[in-house]
């Protein structure tokens, strides 16, 4: 569904700034604290984390062309806007805390679609008790849609990419590729498994894949080694496999395609992984999958991602992740 | 200056999105604190406020065509997104503590426009001691520019817009209209002046100044009560009178037009005003202005703001302040 609309009359235009914040406060319920914790001055006072705990921050935008498109109805795009900022929380291992949102509208954005975008917000907002404490509205060109969120979390142990060890082994949750069947637009941010992970000293670094397995997992890899990967031990979406033309390219879908919003991480080779399973799947109900080692960087200079199988670098498949700013 | 080039290899997509990143990271110097307490993680962890501060964020946005044209700098449009963020903060009585920036680029966004724009944004930060901790840069529709900040500060007696009592005086710094004649670009965020006024139990409430005094003033007014003003002691910019016909213009000016950036705030009776500006321009260098006074509303359901002088409501004046969305 297209945000905007030809009838003036129908468009945020005719409520006015003012109207449509009431609006807005009004959808978001008891999401939205009260003054001075939430909206209605030039800045909100937050409580402070609770004991133990550091706060963590984090912005993510949703922008009309890049991030969805008329084939995503608004709750969707709503909830993708909160759930991309919750996956990056549940990256850092921290619980959700608040959202302060910017919004960059045309004076034709409808009065139905923001209506229904905040619908799928503020439903995302409650299942992972986020309150809106906060933002601003701006007026943009005609037809833009553009919305940003920073978000708040409290971590006890913040998990950070950097960390990760020689003979660590490597774990994604859920499954990878063909994100744009439908994904990415309804993915369930692993926030709980991130917290259950955080909470392990065995877990040593950890990050959220959203720009392709290819692109995100050199993050993890410290200077002086290598991610040994197993491209068979990949766990393929069904729907790469189903829009994929065989195997190697879904595989290459599940490298390189990006917005998977699953977790990343690296455990230590103290942890036998027979045991490791039986203690997730004792809390958990995402599928949990080790698909490599961290390995001694072997030859000199060697890249990042080696094929462990093939026993050549894993580049051969071509392992450019999304780019945001491609210039063709 | 256009922010955007037609020649692809001079704009942002010819670096991608990396590259930007580096790029911003180096023009921002020491204003990027090492990780994890800066750039580079899927979030930032931030320091605890200091003892007996309370934490207070804001968020404010600067887009292409709304709040700059070509006829601003790059330098002057970064500045003017931090000082934008900064006047909020200054407001509340806050020091300002840190920065988390969105970008939503067009990729024809000019290599040399951005590098400008980020001088200027370092130089408001360096100025104002602020960190930038963190953000997302997003592709966008080309000719694109949509930059967010949320800011973060630290307040040990943050003042709200609520607090006004009947007999308070109604103070403003500076003087008002005019600011599309270079102040929007070119102000100077009362950060200094919003700490003093926030340490001194006699000042009531505060607001600054975005969308004209006819807007805002209201929002300092409590249910019960009305704003005399008096009109004649609106102090006018040099330029609200050097561009008007005449002096009831240039009050228009001072009353509708927005982006003074001044404080705007409510002073309990038990101060005389005598006394209030001595201690004042002991610390202070900017002028400052009592123009009226917070008394019971009277008639019944009389609008907020009321002319003292002619003795009927201000509103006679036309006092529609800035609106972003304005239908025609």
């Amino acid at each position: 569904m297209n945000p905007f609309t030809d009838h003036p009359d129908q468009s945020i235009a005719a409520w006015g700034e003012s109207v449509l914040i009431e609006h807005i406060v009004q959808w978001m319920g008891d999401r939205v604290p009260p003054p001075p914790h939430g909206i209605g001055d030039d800045a909100a006072v937050l409580p402070p984390p609770p004991d133990g705990f550091q706060l963590v921050m984090t912005a993510d935008a949703l922008v009309w062309r890049s991030h969805f498109d008329a084939s995503a109805s608004p709750e969707q795009a709503g909830r993708k806007l909160a759930n991309r900022n919750l996956s990056d929380l549940a990256a850092m291992g921290a619980r959700p805390g608040f959202f302060i949102l910017t919004l960059q509208l045309g004076k034709n954005v409808s009065k139905t679609w923001i209506q229904w975008f905040f619908h799928g917000f503020h439903e995302a907002c409650q299942r992972h008790e986020v309150k809106l404490v906060g933002g601003d509205i701006s007026s943009a060109p005609a037809s833009t849609f553009s919305a940003s969120v920073t978000a708040g979390g409290f971590a006890k142990h913040p998990m950070f990419r950097t960390g990760g060890q020689a003979g660590d082994s490597i774990w994604v949750t859920g499954s990878l590729g063909g994100s744009r069947q439908g994904k990415h637009l309804d993915f369930s941010p692993r926030v709980q498994e991130g917290l259950w992970l955080a909470e392990r000293a065995a877990v040593h670094a950890m990050i959220d894949l959203t720009d392709g397995l290819a692109k995100d997992l050199p993050a993890l890899v410290p200077n002086g080694l290598q991610a040994a990967v197993r491209p068979s031990a990949i766990p393929l979406s069904a729907d790469a496999l189903q829009t994929s033309p065989n195997e190697e390219a879904a595989l290459h879908a599940a490298l390189t395609e990006g917005e998977d919003f699953e977790l990343l991480f690296c455990l230590s080779s103290a942890i036998p992984p027979a045991q490791f399973i039986e203690e997730w799947e004792a809390a958990q109900h995402t599928p949990i999958t080790c698909i490599g080692m961290l390995i001694p960087a072997n030859p000199q200079n060697a890249p990042p991602l080696w094929d462990s199988e093939k026993n050549q670098p894993l580049s051969d498949v071509h392992l450019e992740g999304y780019e945001h700013f491609r210039a063709n």
